[in-house]
């Protein structure tokens, strides 16, 4: 059975509130053979005094071993499965930039290119060209038009852009037209089923206009097209919880993965203290609260220990603001770990701590890696926090009589 | 989603080594409810240091509370879920007496027996005629020919042979000819598909000629044919994981598993001294080792304690000689558990132990079944060690964006 099933049967709704912290990148690898991981090495007084009120655990993305990025990582956590749900590479691209994809929608990845006189690629990416002069390229491919289909053309940084493809019969399976090599021509956009025949010709048509449109462009004047995909069809919190969910975030990545699960997206916050004032002005109005909070992944990813130790002292400073708002349920975790030592997500198990009246405290006084793996949570799939979301908020009844 | 889908798509190349060092049978049980296990009585310096500087963690051989045969139990540390892929008896016989079965291959597990001069069945076993009697009178049933069917024959022990059929269109779904029953008859070779119809006619022919051969025979004057089977298609090692895999096993049984994955069986080594010399001699050319160890498992089934805790610091003193060859990732687990208490296979989780520079080292500074439940890998399905293996090889990229 699928868990969402279990969810949608045995809602029971009441007034409480949950809130989920995301650490981005969480949890970490000491340095040294012999040291401290980041979270170890950070003074964080209210985590701890949390660890010592609620129950930990360790949370595994996907499946052991398992890195997963940023797409994965975040359904996991929402509560659907990460190998079940796949998010299509030009759907998170598009949701990435901020871009609300809607049912039907097809959304793709472009890339620059530079062909010769012959129509063979010189070099895939354009020569890496700036973002301040592909853009406004990119932005001239807003004058393809074709019959029947509402086109979209989206600047992302370099030699990349989105183009999304809004219509009826619009299908998401169709091949890459970027053949991964030079000295050959770009490939024809192929569809990979009938229902996806129409897109293909859409692309094709773009494609034509785009190669008159981009001709005199010394560098830009082609592009190639990768990673078609339709708008992945996620159930909505409200659905399969019951929840009124708001998320709030700083980066369009995490407001896009909220808004796919049919959250909210709330505030303009730019700092977390802007996103403690989102919560406490929108309290009343929603059951669920995603925080997403960036920089203990961007200072793993950039491999700077002190940076990301620093960090999480700066995430711990701020969680008495969102104690005092009275959450029946209160979750710390990550969508992975990405230690400063491996400068990248990685498979480890997420240090994951849950906070309610009625969670059944383990005897631990500190939150980190090391002390997670003996929690009362145990090693779990970041798929099931949720469920435990919900059971502790007193708003998931009993399976069976 | 299939993990071989997965590891198939997220495969990175690098020279990194794995070494995989299965001591077979090595959980245990204490012969007193005060007591150790065999393991935490053994003096094992090697394996607790190893602790020190690692990760560990129980390995469940299949699912919680099943004990698995060595088919099984390997299948899952290679990576293959040992529910959805299965051995047939037939296929794990001739793999277990070394005979490399090709795809499309069928082999039968065979016994002699009695008949009567009704052609009832008087003994289903011949009397367990001894193997020095029996071998020769396997090997004469050599003289079946049958038109455009390659035939073997290969005596086993005691009553016990293998027949394998090599030739087109040979299915593997064919029925006993046992009856289980002494005083009925030997039953027909039944298909119970259309594509093993073939197989069937064929057996039913040999079984006319053997019956022949064999009249004479004072007790082994006819066989039966049990456990059809077709040759296991196991993706290879290669196309999942993208590794050159070597196994170095003494025991026929070892090296056929490893080659049903594609592994290449490489020296011939008759002690566990010789397999690391092997190891070393073969070292540059795989980057996955497989090494067994059979007799934490023998000793074990032996129900002899002192011998398997003897087993047991053999295995630990040599493991010096394989971290000295640094490989990038060291794995020592087991197959399953064998406890001298229970004389058998057992479904007890397997004190499992990772090494790599990326690990997340847990507290524990030893190695046993009391402190693996409480490891950093936690309890986890044995299916899953080779992602572990993989992701602390730097040899799976991410998943998803």
């Amino acid at each position: 059975m699928d868990m969402h099933e279990l969810t949608r049967s045995l809602q029971v709704k009441n007034g409480s509130k949950i809130v989920m912290m995301v650490a981005d990148g969480l949890g970490g690898l000491p340095m040294t053979a012999t040291g401290k991981t980041e979270l170890e090495a950070a003074n964080t007084p209210n985590l701890d005094r949390l660890a010592a009120a609620g129950v930990q655990g360790a949370s595994i993305p996907v499946k052991p071993g398992i890195a997963p990025g940023s797409g994965p990582g975040h359904l996991g956590l929402f509560g659907y499965d990460p190998l079940q749900y796949q998010i299509g590479r030009g759907a998170l691209e598009a949701t990435g930039i901020g871009f609300e994809l809607q049912p039907g929608d097809v959304a793709i990845r472009c890339n620059f290119c530079t062909l010769d006189g012959d129509g063979k690629i010189t070099d895939r990416r354009a020569g890496r060209i700036p973002t301040e002069e592909s853009a406004p390229i990119a932005i001239s491919l807003r004058q393809v038009r074709i019959d029947g289909v509402e086109i979209f053309v989206e600047p992302v940084k370099e030699h990349r852009f989105v183009v999304v493809f809004r219509g009826e019969g619009l299908g998401g399976e169709v091949n890459d037209t970027d053949p991964q090599a030079t000295g050959v021509p770009p490939l024809d956009p192929v569809a990979r089923d009938a229902a996806s025949e129409r897109t293909a010709e859409v692309a094709k048509e773009f494609l034509r206009q785009a190669k008159q449109i981009l001709k005199d462009q010394p560098q830009a004047n082609f592009h190639t097209m990768r990673g078609f995909a339709a708008k992945p069809d996620l159930p909505t919190y409200k659905e399969v919880y019951g929840l009124r969910a708001a998320a709030i975030a700083v980066y369009p990545m995490y407001k896009g993965l909220a808004r796919l699960v049919g959250m909210d997206v709330v505030g303009e916050a730019q700092t977390l203290q802007e996103q403690i004032d989102v919560l406490q002005a929108n309290w009343d109005d929603y059951d669920f609260f995603f925080i997403h909070f960036k920089y203990t992944d961007s200072t793993g990813e950039d491999g700077n220990f002190d940076a990301k130790v620093q960090r999480t002292e700066d995430f711990d400073a701020i969680l008495p603001q969102v104690e005092a708002l009275g959450p029946e349920v209160l979750i710390v975790t990550g969508d992975h770990s990405t230690p400063a030592f491996l400068k990248s997500h990685s498979w480890h198990p997420v240090p994951t701590l849950l906070v309610s009246d009625c969670c059944r405290h383990d005897p631990h006084t500190t939150f980190s890696e090391s002390t997670c793996i003996t929690g009362g949570l145990g090693q779990f799939e970041a798929k099931y926090l949720m469920l435990l979301a919900l059971s502790n908020a007193g708003r998931m009844g009993k399976y069976g009589a």
